[in-house]
C-alpha cells in the first residue's frame, strides 16, 4: 500500500483546480489544505463541533462518515459526499471541493458542487441537567420532605419514582450549597442530584459489542465530540471464536453463561474506566450508554440464556429495546448511566444490523440500496424507504482465514493483494515474506486467477485440455494429493520455507463462503423483484469490508455485478448507529420503528434458496 | 394475674344464658364453647378462613382484631364486637353471643345481639398468577421472541418492561412443560414465570419494623391465613435503644448508617427464611412484602441518610409510598417479591401510624375517636371521617423503665400491678420477689397512690400537715436524700435485699412522660374543638398498651377523663395495617389517601403547648 497520497483541491464555483499536494496517508484533508495553501476555516479548532471546514469529495475514496459528520452535515450532506475536513483522513488520492464559509443556518447554491442544504442532526440525547435552588424543609408543621422540595422546582411531569441512590445522597446535596443543585434526568426520570451547578458535565458512551471486537467511544452529550475511544478483542474469544461455538460453550449451563457474561461486563467496565480517565471525565457524569451488538452478544451482555438462540428456529428471548439503570446490569463504573440496548430483529439479525440501517439511512432512501456486512455471521439488508428486507448470511470463518490451508488473519506476513499478468505478484502486510493469505487477499487472488484463466467460473483450477496459460503461471499449478493447487509464493520467497498456495479445496471453501452472502443478496433481490441495475448503491460495512478490494469482490460474485463506483465502504455502522442513538433520542426511537418495519427472511426455510445458493457459488461472469 | 377465666355463652335471640365454663386463660372462645357444650360451627377447621364460627362479645375484654377477623367480618363487624371464635383467646371473663349459622352472603337480623351485616374485606393483593400455554417460536421467518410469545397470551395491558431474571429463565420455562407455564404479575408488571401450573402458591409477608421490636407474619395471599409469624428485638438496639440515639450514632457517617441498615436487612432476611421454612413455603413464591415502620426505621431500611430526620424541623427525605423489586433493597431471601413501604407523614409520624389508622378505621368513623400509641416515640391520632389530626408524642424511656430508680422492662421480678387499701399489695411478673417496677406497674402504682391520698394532683408525695394516712402507708413514706420516696416492697420481701421504692423524682419523670402524650391529646382536642365527652372511643395500640391498666391510665390523666368502657386495647395496629395492605391493594391505596389527608401538628412549634403541657402534668382530677 502506498504511504503517500495526492490531494487535489478544486474551486466549488467553477471546478477549476486550486492547488494540490502530496501528504502522508492518513493526513486529514484539512491539514492537506494547509499544506497546499488552500484556506479552509476551522472555527471550532478541529474538534468536529462546527461545519466551517466542510468539503465535498469530488473524486477518489471517501472516508466513512463519523458521528461528527452526521451531526454537523446531516444524512443528506453525507449522501452528497460532504465531509468535515478536520475529521476525514486522506487514505487514497482524492479530489476535494473546498466550500466557502456560509452562515451556519443559511442555504447556499454551490455551482458545480451540487446543492448543500445544511441538515444537521438535532442533538437530543434525552439527558437534561437542570440547575435549581430548592429549599430544605424549614417548618415542622409543613408536611413535606426533601424530595418534595426538589420536585416542586422541576417540571410537573417529573416522575416521583426516584432511584434510591438519589434519596441516599439527597439530604446532604440539598443542604450543601444553600439549596443550589443540579438535577439530571433521563426524560421524566431523575437519575442523579449534585450540589452546585454541574450542568456542563454531561457525557455518554456508545458501544459496538461485536463477536470479534469491542469498540467504545466517549462523547460530550452537549456537542457530540468524541473525547476518547477504545477497541479491543472480545475477551469471550478464548471460549470460541465465533458465535456458535460460544453458544455451544454455554448451552444449558448457567455457570458457563456467567463466565461469558463476566468477561464482557469486565471489559465494558474497563473501557468506561479507561476512557473517562483518559478524557478527564468523572464516571458519575456518564449518563447514557448505548449498546449495539448481535443477538448473542446482546443476550450475553444481559445474562440471558442463549441456548435456544443456537437452535432452530434461532429465536431471541427478547427483541424489544431496553433502557435500564446501569446498576441493574451491573455496570459499576458508570453508576448513574441509563443503559440503552438497541432492539433485535431475529436470532441472527441483531441490534448491530438495526444500528447499521440507522447509520446508512437505507430506510429513508428513495432508490434501492444494499448493505452488506461480510463476516462469520454476516447480514444483508436490501431496500428503500418503501420496504426493507434483511437476512443473515453466515459466511463462516473463511474470510478470517479459517478452513483455508494457508489462511490467516490480516497480520504481518499475510498476502493482502495479488496481481497476475505473466506471473504472480503478491503484496504482503508489513512487506514481510509471505507466510499465508488473509480474507481480502483470498478474494483478490481468486478474482485475478479468474481474469488470468487460472480458474473457471465453476471454480475449477486450470487442467490440461483448457486454453494454455503463460509458462510461469502454468508452472504454479501443482499436484496436491489427488487434487491440484496454485502456488502464490514459492518456498524460496516465503517466510516459512514452503510454498504458499491455494488448493482446489480452498477455492471451494471461498465459493461456499461468498455464496452464503451473495446467495442472501440474490434471495432478497428475488423477493423484492429488484434487478442488479436497480441497485443504486452497495455499501460494505464491518471491520472486514475496509480491506476488501471492491473490484475483486464484484469480479468473483461476492457482490452483485454493479459498477465499482456504486460500491463503497461505509465503516463501522454498528458503532455509528449506536453513536447516533446516543446523541439523539429521535434516532433511538427510529431503531424501534425500523425493527418493527423490516422483514426478516430466513434463507434456510426457502425451498428456492437451494438453487440460488448453487448459482451464487459461481465465480462471476464467464 | 388469674390463670383461669369464665366464659359465658348467651342465646343471641333472647339474650338468655346458654351455658358457661371455666377455662385456662388464652383458650380460644371456640374451645371454650366446646367445653361448655355450646355448638359453634367451624367449617374451615379453625384456620380463620370462613366466618361460620363468629361470635359477638357482649361483655368483658375483647381481643384486638386479627387480620382473619378483618377479612371475614369486615371493619363494621369488628366495630360491632364480632370476632372469629377460633381466633379469639379468652384473656378475661367474658360474655359471648353464639351466632347461628347463616348463609355466607345473606343478611340476618339477630335480635338482642345487634345487626350483623357481613362486610368481608375483598381480598385483592394485586398479585395475579395466570396459567397459560405459550408456544415457543416455531418458524424461522416469523419475527418473534420468547417473551413476545408469552405476552401474546396475557392481557394487552401487560407491561413489556420485564425483569431480567424473567428473561434469564424464560427460554427453559417456555420449553419445559410443552409451553404450560404460570406467569405471576403485580398489577400489569410481570414478576416471575414458572413451568407448569403453580397458581396455588401465592404468599406474602407483612412486617412491622419497630424501634424496639420487629414482627413479621407470612400469609397465604389467596385466603389471608397466617402460615407463620415471628417477633424479635430490633438488632439495631445495640447501637441505641431509642430512635434519637440511633440517629446520632449514624449522623453524618455513611458507614455507620450501613451498619444499622445491615442489621435490619439481616433480620428481615432471616425472618423470611425462617417463616417460609416453618410454613413449608418456597421463598420464590413470596410475591409481596409490606413494611410499616416509623420514619427512621423506614429510612434505615432503605439506606437513606437519617441525619436530618434527627434535626429540627425533622423532615423525612421521602414520604411517598414505595413499591420496588426485592432485589433493589436487597432482600435476597424473597427474590421475586415486590416490597411495598407504606407512606410517611413527617419525621416522627411514620408508616406505622398510617397503618394504625387503616387498622382502626378512624378515617371512616362517624364519631370522634382517639388512637394513642404509648411509647418512647408515641403518636396520637384524633378525628373522624371529617378530619384527622396527628402529632408525635415523645414520652421518652420512662414507660420502658428508663430514668426511674427501680424502673425495669416488663420481665420476671417487675411489679406490674399495685393495690392499696390499708397497705400496699404488689403483683409481680412470674410471682417472683420484686426487683423493680415496669411501666404498667408504674402507672398502676401512681393511680392507686393518688386514690389513697399518698400523692396529690400536682404529684407531690404526702408530707406532714396533710390529712393523715393509714399507719402502714404512712410508714412507707421515707426520706430519700433531700426528698422523699414511697416504699412499694420492703427490703425483706424484695428480690435484692433492698426496698423497691418510687422516689419523688420518679413521680416527676412519670408526669413528664404522660404529659408528653396527654398534652398531645389535649392539643389535638383544642385544635379540633373536641371536648372529652365528644370522644366516642379511645384506642390504645402498640406493645405497651397491652399491659396498661386502663382505669389507672385514665386516673392519672395519661388518657382523657372518659369512662373506662370507652377505652380499649386494639393490638399491634402497625402490623395489622401492614397485613391489610398486604391482602388488599385498595387498603394500600387508602394509606396514600390518608397520608395526604391527615394534618400534622408539630407540638413544639405551638406557643400554647407550653401551658397545655403544664396542665397535662397533673395527675388526674383532685
Amino acid at each position: 500500500m502506498t504511504q503517500t497520497v495526492k490531494v487535489t483541491f478544486f474551486d466549488p464555483e467553477n471546478s477549476r483546480e486550486l492547488a494540490h499536494c502530496i501528504v502522508a496517508r492518513g493526513t486529514t484533508v484539512l491539514e492537506a489544505a494547509l499544506e497546499a495553501g488552500v484556506e479552509i476555516a476551522a472555527t471550532c479548532g478541529r474538534r468536529g463541533r462546527c461545519r466551517s471546514c466542510r468539503v465535498k469529495v469530488l473524486a477518489g475514496e471517501i472516508a466513512p462518515p463519523t458521528l461528527q459528520d452526521t451531526i454537523q452535515l446531516g444524512p443528506d450532506g453525507i449522501r452528497e459526499r460532504f465531509r468535515l475536513s478536520c475529521q476525514m483522513p486522506a487514505v487514497a488520492d482524492c479530489g476535494i471541493a473546498a466550500m466557502p464559509e456560509t452562515d451556519e443556518l443559511g442555504h447556499q447554491i454551490l455551482a458545480g458542487a451540487g446543492t448543500f442544504a445544511p441538515g444537521a442532526l438535532a442533538l437530543d440525547p434525552g439527558i437534561e441537567k437542570r440547575v435549581i435552588v430548592a429549599e430544605a424543609p424549614q417548618d415542622e408543621n409543613h408536611q413535606t420532605s426533601d424530595i418534595e422540595q426538589v420536585l416542586a422546582c422541576l417540571p410537573a411531569d417529573t416522575s416521583r419514582d426516584v432511584p434510591f441512590d438519589v434519596y441516599r445522597k439527597l439530604p446532604t446535596v440539598l443542604r450543601e450549597e444553600l439549596g443550589q443543585m443540579t438535577v439530571t434526568a433521563f426524560h421524566d426520570a431523575i437519575i442523579d442530584v449534585e450540589a452546585g451547578n454541574t450542568s456542563e458535565k454531561k457525557f455518554g458512551i456508545a458501544f459496538d459489542i461485536g463477536t470479534t471486537t469491542v469498540v467504545g467511544s466517549l462523547h460530550c452529550l452537549r456537542t457530540g465530540e468524541v473525547l476518547a475511544s477504545m477497541a479491543a478483542v472480545n475477551p469471550q474469544a478464548v471460549y470460541g471464536g465465533d458465535l456458535m461455538s460460544r453458544i455451544a460453550f454455554a448451552q444449558f449451563d448457567a455457570k458457563k453463561l456467567q463466565v461469558l457474561r463476566g468477561r464482557i461486563l469486565g471489559m465494558v467496565n474497563d473501557f468506561i474506566e479507561k476512557m473517562t480517565k483518559d478524557a478527564g471525565v468523572s464516571p458519575e457524569h456518564v449518563y447514557k450508554i448505548v449498546v449495539a451488538g448481535n443477538t448473542c452478544m446482546h443476550h450475553l451482555f444481559l445474562g440471558i440464556d442463549t441456548s435456544y438462540v443456537g437452535l432452530a428456529p434461532y429465536a431471541p428471548v427478547v427483541r424489544d429495546p431496553i433502557a435500564i439503570p446501569a446498576g441493574e446490569i451491573p455496570l459499576k463504573r458508570a453508576p448513574n448511566a441509563r443503559v440503552c440496548l438497541l432492539p433485535i430483529l431475529a436470532g441472527f439479525v441483531g441490534a448491530d444490523t438495526i444500528a447499521g440501517i440507522i447509520a446508512t439511512r437505507i430506510h429513508e432512501s428513495e432508490g434501492i440500496r444494499l448493505l452488506v456486512d461480510i463476516g462469520t455471521n454476516g447480514e444483508v439488508v436490501l431496500g428503500s424507504r418503501e420496504r426493507l428486507l434483511v437476512c443473515s448470511a453466515p459466511a463462516g470463518p473463511t474470510f478470517e482465514g479459517g478452513q483455508v490451508r494457508h489462511g490467516m488473519r490480516g497480520a504481518v506476513g499475510a498476502i493482502e493483494k495479488v496481481d497476475i499478468d505473466e506471473d504472480v505478484t503478491c503484496q504482503v502486510i508489513g512487506d514481510a515474506p509471505a507466510i499465508g493469505i488473509c480474507g481480502s487477499g483470498l478474494i483478490d487472488a481468486v478474482a485475478k486467477m479468474r481474469d488470468a484463466g487460472v480458474l473457471d467460473a465453476a471454480g475449477r483450477l486450470w487442467r490440461p485440455g483448457v486454453r494454455p496459460l503463460p509458462d510461469r503461471l502454468q508452472a504454479r499449478i501443482v499436484k496436491d494429493g489427488e487434487s491440484r493447487a496454485f502456488v502464490l509464493v514459492h518456498a524460496a520467497q516465503g517466510g516459512r520455507g514452503e510454498d504458499v498456495l491455494l488448493t482446489q479445496g480452498d477455492i471451494r471453501q471461498l465459493q461456499l463462503a461468498k455464496a452464503a452472502i451473495y446467495g442472501g443478496v440474490m434471495m432478497l433481490q428475488k423477493i423484492m423483484g429488484v434487478g442488479d441495475d436497480q441497485i443504486e448503491e452497495v455499501m460494505l460495512s464491518g471491520g472486514f469490508g475496509n480491506y476488501v478490494n471492491i473490484e475483486s469482490a464484484v469480479r468473483i460474485g461476492l457482490l452483485p455485478p454493479v459498477p465499482a463506483a456504486k460500491v463503497s465502504y461505509v465503516g463501522n455502522t454498528a458503532l455509528l448507529g449506536a453513536q447516533l442513538a446516543l446523541m439523539s433520542e429521535a434516532e433511538r426511537a427510529l431503531s424501534f420503528e425500523i425493527a418493527r418495519k423490516i422483514e426478516h427472511v430466513a434463507l434456510a426455510t426457502r425451498p428456492e434458496f437451494q438453487d440460488i445458493f448453487v448459482e451464487a457459488c459461481r465465480l462471476g461472469a464467464p
